[in-house]
């Protein structure tokens, strides 16, 4: 017999998150999580599924039936949306403006899809211009995806306008609302998009993990016309359906019983808030960091009218070690801010005010530390 | 704008779990759950993954590498070893006597794998003269996929003697141990097992949602030696262990953070109580369930010599409404036991002792309202 190791619970920190997620967590929401376990085809549980399902429609701004929480991180709804609509062959118009672009791309390689990428410079939104003149030179795309609000740059593309154009070709869109969900407009019925997913962790407040999606009617008939099946057993939409919808749930895999009490929890609080407050205290908020982080002399990365509020972008000033100062910031002040990614590592900060990370608290703090490090 | 729902906190039941999972979820666990939330990056978070691999290698009795836990539910488990390990044309045998067993053959073909299948009947192990026969009229498969204990059904099969002859076969064995793991030996290393997955909700009594896996060296080398890459994106092993492992941890998705700090917890009680200890408070568990039930005139569906001590299927009686019986456990007594699935719907009654509730107490309770409601 292999030894049993000798170890002690985990106590962790007490950290205030303001990096690009996960987000702080308020206490209802923790609470929630430490609820009885009951099973997954419990009546008590169903019920609360539905109520979950209310939830993110309302969040999402959408009358979509097939709207629910997929059981994983938000890759896998990304993964989810990407090989149920896409089949061996397709033509898929993907925007890369970022990190988050780049795995789109990716993802529609694994699932045998042809991606025709459309590039804009990282910092800048997706233009939509160019994915105008993408589709005259692809008019057998059927499908274009995008990220709403990349998460490793800071920039917010116009949605409803990019959707616009992949309907005037017969295209379905898919968009990635990871970072946008909750802290800006996300309208997926009035903008016309046809499939979305998103992160709990971010401008929901909840713990990471879950990852809601939805899908409107004409995606839903492109994944029933499909001439083979989905690669993924455990994605596959018309197996799921089982169990988040219908009359009579029939067992698909067993759900993250606990974390979706998280995620109900915190669906309900945006909900309290309501969609509207919570953007305009984002937007507030934002203004307020702003303010400060300029009066420091930190410039942001994102121009003015593309650039997220509840995800702050700025250049490492020159001369400062920037995983030092991190470092720092977490050692001395319990504050995670987020490092850069990809092209953008060792050059830029991001700074969540994303869901409950959106308070005065965390700005004043952020700030005094960020003054203490930038010395 | 969409209306929000008029909704209030879910305050779920208080249940006792005795169906195939999950299982009873100890306070400690729930407690653990509710501690804050820090990034998937911070050095503490990274310094508890590396317990947690630890703690896993213990429970798997492995000296493995790549041991971690998916960030997802055990269907996620079986998808993320199937697709690594089976790359298109590969012949696998697949051994079925039950559910899962029908599950990995799917997931095989979603691969691109060629299924050769080793059927035994529901409620019987795996004939290993069958699986050897099988490796003798298909010598090009090189794999074999097996479940150790069928969740649909309760019985055991012998997964030395399964990898035994996979190995003279010269091909790598991968081993569903979802609902073994904890309440049954598993000896990986002892038994040459290349990769197995397993559940957190059954005999590990954490809450559902991640899938703790184990690779040996050759399947870590089958992996790498791929000419054709994973079609999945979030389950490519090349791409999670740059997070999972190495000196310098990279992002590759945001891990479920507060259930990880769950699964941490649950495998520490397991340690604390150890393994053989666990091992035996099932099995006498198990001794004191049976006992009750033949007195209430159940028979167990599986022979005695393969039957699991944490999973006890019982023939419905005749002239029972099963549907009815359950629900007036769960609603009279809050008691939770399983229905059967597939061919076993409507037939037999799936009563679990998995971890935390592998209690006498649960079973008092089980044997007075089973007494109750069978009349």
């Amino acid at each position: 017999m292999i030894a049993r190791p000798e170890l002690r619970s985990f106590q962790p920190p007490v950290r205030t998150l303001m990096g690009p997620g996960p987000s702080d967590v308020p206490p209802r929401v923790l609470a929630a999580l430490a609820r009885p376990t009951v099973g997954h085809l419990d009546p008590a549980f169903v019920g609360m599924m539905d109520e979950l399902k209310e939830l993110l429609r309302y969040t999402f701004q959408t009358r979509n039936e097939l709207t629910f929480p997929v059981s994983a991180p938000g890759s896998v709804g990304m993964e989810t949306c990407v090989v149920n609509l896409v089949s061996p062959g397709d033509t898929v118009v993907v925007c890369i403006n970022g990190v988050f672009g780049q795995r789109l791309a990716e993802n529609v390689r694994r699932a045998g899809g042809v991606p025709v990428i459309v590039e804009d410079p990282w910092g800048e939104p997706v233009d939509p211009a160019k994915v105008e003149d993408t589709f005259k030179a692809h008019p057998e795309a059927s499908l274009l995806a995008f990220v709403h609000a990349e998460t490793s740059t800071g920039a917010l593309s116009d949605a409803a306008a990019l959707a616009a154009i992949a309907r005037r070709f017969g295209a379905l869109t898919l968009m990635d609302c990871v970072t946008s969900l909750g802290g800006v407009p996300v309208l997926l019925d009035e903008w016309g998009i046809d499939a979305a997913y998103s992160g709990s962790q971010k401008c929901l407040s909840c713990t990471p993990g879950l990852s809601p999606v939805s899908f409107s009617e004409a995606a839903v008939a492109r994944i029933r016309a499909r001439k083979t099946p989905c690669q993924s057993w455990f994605q596959d939409l018309s197996l799921v359906l089982g169990y988040w919808s219908g009359a009579k749930r029939t067992y698909h895999h067993t759900a993250p019983v606990n974390p979706l009490y998280g995620l109900h929890e915190s669906l309900l609080m945006l909900a309290e808030e309501g969609l509207e407050a919570a953007w305009q205290r984002h937007r507030d908020n934002h203004l307020r960091l702003r303010a400060g982080l300029e009066a420091l002399g930190l410039r942001f990365v994102v121009r003015e009218d593309a650039r997220l509020p509840q995800l702050n972008t700025v250049w490492v000033p020159d001369g400062v070690d920037e995983a030092a100062a991190r470092t720092r910031l977490l050692k001395e002040y319990g504050l995670e801010i987020g490092a850069g990614l990809g092209v953008f590592a060792g050059k830029v900060w991001r700074i969540g005010l994303m869901g409950h990370s959106s308070r005065p608290a965390n700005i004043a703090l952020c700030l005094a530390a960020l003054k203490d490090v930038l010395g």
